[in-house]
């Protein structure tokens, strides 16, 4: 219910999803009435898309931990005890971000070992998807937690992307491993010191080059860059206008540029990820752009779906504890 | 001499200013016998150019700190101390940019009041520049910190852009003052107290949109961004190149592209903006990529003198004196 269009995006993503895949059922957490006038406009399996009643909204300008309070029966907070009990395997929303994050801690708990859930985003390269980890979630990060995110990456980039020895780097200011601030410096010790195959520093320069599948960092700056990104095919398109304003040959040159570029910058569509998974909970949970359509919608679902099928919970149990293990105790508090 | 191609750039950088500059003259600091060799290509004015001779050079791996005491016969130490003495008024290179920071602050000093000299540079908006501090000097920066950068910023802002009451921004993850790391939440409340012309948060998506002609952060994020944005051009110029490979047709849309992308991407050239200006010392010092094309040597050169000629540093000494005075005690340590 909190997304910028709901339910008219999640009703349409959630119709289109059980048309296209036979396995896949749906269901709508959130004010009956509103959910059900939706869905009249479509012919579909009832048995395969069901609607959970609920009576309140998180709306995008709540505050996260208050909202959680006041409103308990929200179709966050309703959505996610369903997961809870089982009575779903994946939870996803279009609504406020950090009360789902917060949500998410709250009722389905951490992961044990891991003391920071992380929220990463694909970035497109040349040589395929690079994860960031934390993009948003984790402000004033410690070099634990970094660790834990490369960890939780690494187990990600294996099972969802296929990638069978994904590469960690650490997002910095230079390759030198004394170079960066006091967080990446000892990160940087942390991360040797893991047995990951962890290729070093990389610049701001090479987050599109591929270099490594799954980069860390705090989530401030994992957040800066990744909305700087997805500012450039606007800020690209808004100069072509400008450039078309010319002349008749420039309006002709820059129509050819538009359709290259929207052609050429397909992948910088986050639209196309279908939002970022909350890794470190004890359940999927997958967070969306407010402005979600029918599409990113269907695309969070798809990877929700691999995401309970890949056992992807189970696994970052698995390797956090084996890794933990090995660190002095020290250094895991 | 510690430029990528020193000193041909350096060299063809100077003839080309006194050329068209009859105002400014050049003394260029390293091997005389290098020098004189590139200098003989060219046929000038020989009382406009000087050479200084000196015996070592700084190179781009060594450490800047051991640098400076192992090199003190070094172009960086020696071009530095010419300026300490005023037989020059600025001081420009290409070189190793930490050593240059050092250096600077070593035999010029701090600007009284100022703690931490900062390095800006120039993003290209849709509505003229913005110039962002810090990009890369100051790892770790307490609020007190971003306040000297705001302050330095404006000062420039409104000289060298001509900018009547520089907006100031403070880079983060939200627009509301309690989104972000401890960092910007405690700078913001220093900000808002300055009297600057502060307007608030803004995130990574705006920082080419030309909501501030400062922006302010973290050295470790401003140098992340700002390597990221300068691998923009490149990365499309890839695409671009992928997408030529279909056929005759894509062949002639991708070099229609190319050729518009270059001209709407021309601010995009760091170049042009010829090297980084350190501010916060007691003179005029600007720093410049190691791989300075001439004209970029050319463009360093008339930002530092129109940094001189509208005495920056002693602009910046008497507001940083205003405003620190108002502060409490308690926050300026």
């Amino acid at each position: 219910m909190g997304g910028d269009s709901a339910p008219l995006s999640e009703v349409a993503g959630a119709i289109d999803t059980v048309k296209r895949y036979d396995h896949l059922n749906i269901i709508l957490v959130g004010s009956e009435d509103v959910i059900s006038r939706e869905l009249a406009k479509y012919s579909y399996d009832k048995d395969r898309i069901k609607i959970h009643n609920c009576s309140e909204v998180i709306e995008m300008h709540d505050s996260p931990t208050e909202a959680l309070k006041k409103k308990p029966d929200s179709s966050i907070v309703v959505g996610l005890k369903l997961l809870k009990q089982n009575a779903a395997q994946a939870f996803i929303s279009a609504g406020n971000t950090g009360a789902v994050m917060a949500a998410s801690l709250l009722l389905l708990g951490r992961i044990s070992n891991v003391t920071r859930p992380t929220i990463g985003e694909s970035f497109p390269t040349d040589k395929g998807l690079s994860i960031v980890f934390d993009v948003g979630a984790n402000m004033d990060c410690k070099p634990i937690h970094l660790l834990e995110f490369a960890i939780m990456g690494v187990v990600y980039a294996n099972h969802i992307f296929k990638s069978e020895n994904p590469r960690v780097a650490l997002l910095s200011v230079g390759e030198e491993k004394t170079k960066g601030d006091n967080l990446t410096v000892e990160t940087y010790e942390l991360l040797e010191k893991s047995h990951l195959n962890f290729i070093g520093n990389i610049e701001g320069a090479d987050v599109l080059r591929g270099k490594a599948e799954v980069i860390v960092c705090d989530g401030f700056v994992g957040n800066v860059i990744l909305k700087f990104a997805e500012s450039v095919p606007a800020v690209l398109k808004n100069r072509v206008r400008n450039y078309a304003s010319g002349n008749i040959f420039r309006k002709i040159r820059a129509k050819i540029m538009a359709s290259g570029l929207r052609q050429i910058l397909k992948d910088f569509d986050y639209q196309e990820y279908g939002g970022v998974p909350l890794l470190g909970v004890n359940g999927i949970t997958i967070i969306g752009h407010g402005k979600s359509s029918p599409k990113a919608i269907q695309n969070m679902i798809l990877k929700a779906e691999r995401m309970v099928r890949e056992n992807i919970t189970e696994f970052i149990q698995a390797k956090i504890k084996d890794i933990k293990e090995f660190l002095p105790k020290t250094i895991t508090n």
